[in-house]
């Protein structure tokens, strides 16, 4: 039988049939009251998934280009701002920054364990801390499968006259993000995770006080200049045709998204993670984060010794058509990644655990069939 | 009866069903063999569209960002830059490239008239011509239904050390660009023109005489680095998550258009054009544009004197259900514009002259009931 593919990839990840449905309706306009019926929807609906007051604003792009506007908008050359980097895209941030001309300092975290908040107050009140502008964060490091403390951050961050800035492309709408009350001035999200949507929009909420420094930045920007977003926002469009029909699925997740409730879904993705982590653990795998930083959206596992850990995946892929991630960088052939993120619940894990373990099986590693499914069993809420 | 909308814009435009149909369907990931497929699909029809040897990149963003992208990747701040600018979309080049620090020396052509290609060479002969590295024309200015002579314009900037930079947005797919022949550098594309596509992506084509210019290039980019997506074009990929469903999207539509065959598609607009501007002379009305510079994808019509011209665009839109454009900035007003590209044929033009003539007639406008039709019908080939 041909079985459509399961997708526990940190992204892009499953689409619920009611926001696909919206996707195949015929084109509107989008400077029209039909379109901004959908485009208000969304913009109340973002600006409830980001527990904020501030405008979010709708980019068309990759998440990448999210964390690209916000270190355009919001600084010039020289700027001194610090990244805490735990993996792949905090790297990408200091990638960035560098390009720009930032003067950019690292504070890099080993991979697999998340940020100490108190690692960035000792460099802020070291020598190399005066004059930061901006401190960067990663929430969700799909790369490792840590999740940052970003509460406890911004507390440290609350006094001092710096932006806070967090990537959480992966993170908004399955884990919490209590952007005004942790006092975050930069928020940057992307569509194709815990929001149930295909790639294409990146979201991003912006502070009063980010307001302030995006006024004085001296770097050049166009597209996605943000004072043209706040702008037409306040007329309730945007600068450039936009993209409707993701802009009008957006608008149906997001109700999804609130009929079910963010608790719920906080929750839900929680739960996921811990039946997720005690069923890896109870096949005699390990954990590659930190269990103490582990996300609640995503799962690296270490490769077990003596086995080729990306055989595994690829039987995981190609025989049971489940797809999960492997490693990055010098991660590869070393871990393995199960998404747990957005339109996905109980029954989609259950049927990647039985994968994993009929793929670890057959390359040798002893399983009691059944095991890791008893385990997750245990600890799910259907 | 409630109507769908027509819509006969200049984007975004009707979506066929067959294209809608596959934006429908469940998520893939980006990184497999089944979306490589709709990849190397999309990519290798949209060099047959842009009759080009050079490679196609596809971003994620509106056109404006593909617009940006070409002036930033190929340019340094000072370098000087010849816009010729025939409305509003040519105005948005002079914008983006002053944004960036060029030199940016503009041909200001009135609206509703071609740039002559001699301007542009006496203007490169001139005191002011030495030295400019790039040319930027916009081919089809929707703002005034004119489009420009990218052909004289190619021939004259042949043997310079120039660049050759055209804004295709609204024109690529339904009227004829010979990118290499026509020794074009850096052209740009639109998905919600006549591509029958949603709005989300910018396709651009880049020859080696751009490649040589952006390997010098030191403004700074990260998102929109063509050198990236280059590199990632080579490995059948994209540097960042690309807009999946667009892309599936778009390679059903490109297969469309090949099937109905360039040519003939460049020939249905051509006629339909032909069939717009008969009808709407022979019930009196002015066109906006020279004729000798029409458009084949949008027909800029004159308000006549004594009528409320706005007001005919909205019983249109609201009583007929046909969403037509009214005039930009200080044309807001004073003309209609009819977009006749991608998805559209004889019928949707009839039935869009049929409501016109009904809404011209309501404000007290005096038409022989069916003149504009007669007259579009014995041009139209249906």
């Amino acid at each position: 039988m041909q079985r459509d593919k399961l997708l526990m990839t940190p992204g892009p990840t499953m689409i619920p049939h009611r926001v696909r449905e919206t996707m195949a309706r015929q084109m509107i306009h989008h400077r029209t009251k039909e379109f901004e019926h959908y485009f208000e929807k969304m913009n109340e609906g973002l600006k409830k998934v980001f527990q904020t007051q501030n405008p979010v604003l709708t980019l068309v792009s990759s998440g990448t280009c999210g964390m690209e506007a916000a270190v355009v908008n919001a600084f010039s050359p020289g700027d001194k701002v610090l990244v805490a980097s735990t993996g792949v895209f905090g790297d990408r941030f200091v990638k960035i920054a560098s390009r720009f001309g930032l003067d950019v300092q690292v504070i890099s975290v080993p991979w697999g364990h998340g940020v100490d908040p108190r690692e960035i107050e000792d460099f802020l009140n070291g020598p190399k801390g005066e004059g930061v502008k901006g401190v960067f964060v990663t929430h969700n490091e799909t790369s490792t499968g840590v999740a940052n403390d970003l509460e406890g951050i911004g507390r440290l961050l609350n006094d001092r006259d710096c932006l806070f800035i967090v990537d959480a492309i992966s993170s908004m709408g399955g884990m919490e993000v209590k952007t005004d009350e942790w006092g975050i001035d930069i928020v940057v999200a992307g569509s194709q995770k815990a929001f149930m949507l295909p790639p294409g929009l990146a979201f991003v909420s912006v502070s009063d006080k980010a307001w302030a420094a995006i006024e004085k930045s001296r770097l050049p920007k166009f597209y996605y200049d943000f004072l043209a977003y706040r702008k037409s926002l306040a007329e309730k469009t945007t600068p450039y045709t936009t993209a409707v029909s993701l802009v009008i699925a957006a608008s149906e997740a997001i109700e999804m998204m609130l009929e079910e409730g963010l608790d719920n879904i906080y929750a839900r993705h929680r739960n996921l993670a811990e039946a997720c982590r005690a069923a890896v653990k109870a096949i005699g795998l390990q954990l590659f984060a930190d269990e103490k930083h582990a996300s609640d959206l995503i799962t690296a596992i270490k490769g077990p010794e003596g086995i080729d850990i990306e055989k595994v995946r690829k039987t995981m892929n190609l025989q049971y058509d489940i797809m999960i991630a492997g490693g990055q960088q010098h991660l590869k052939g070393k871990i393995i990644r199960i998404g747990h993120m957005g339109y996905v619940d109980g029954f989609d894990l259950i049927r990647t655990l039985i994968a994993l373990e009929l793929s670890l099986s057959q390359e040798g590693f002893p399983i009691e069939p059944g095991t890791a499914v008893s385990a997750a069993l245990k600890v799910l809420k259907m």
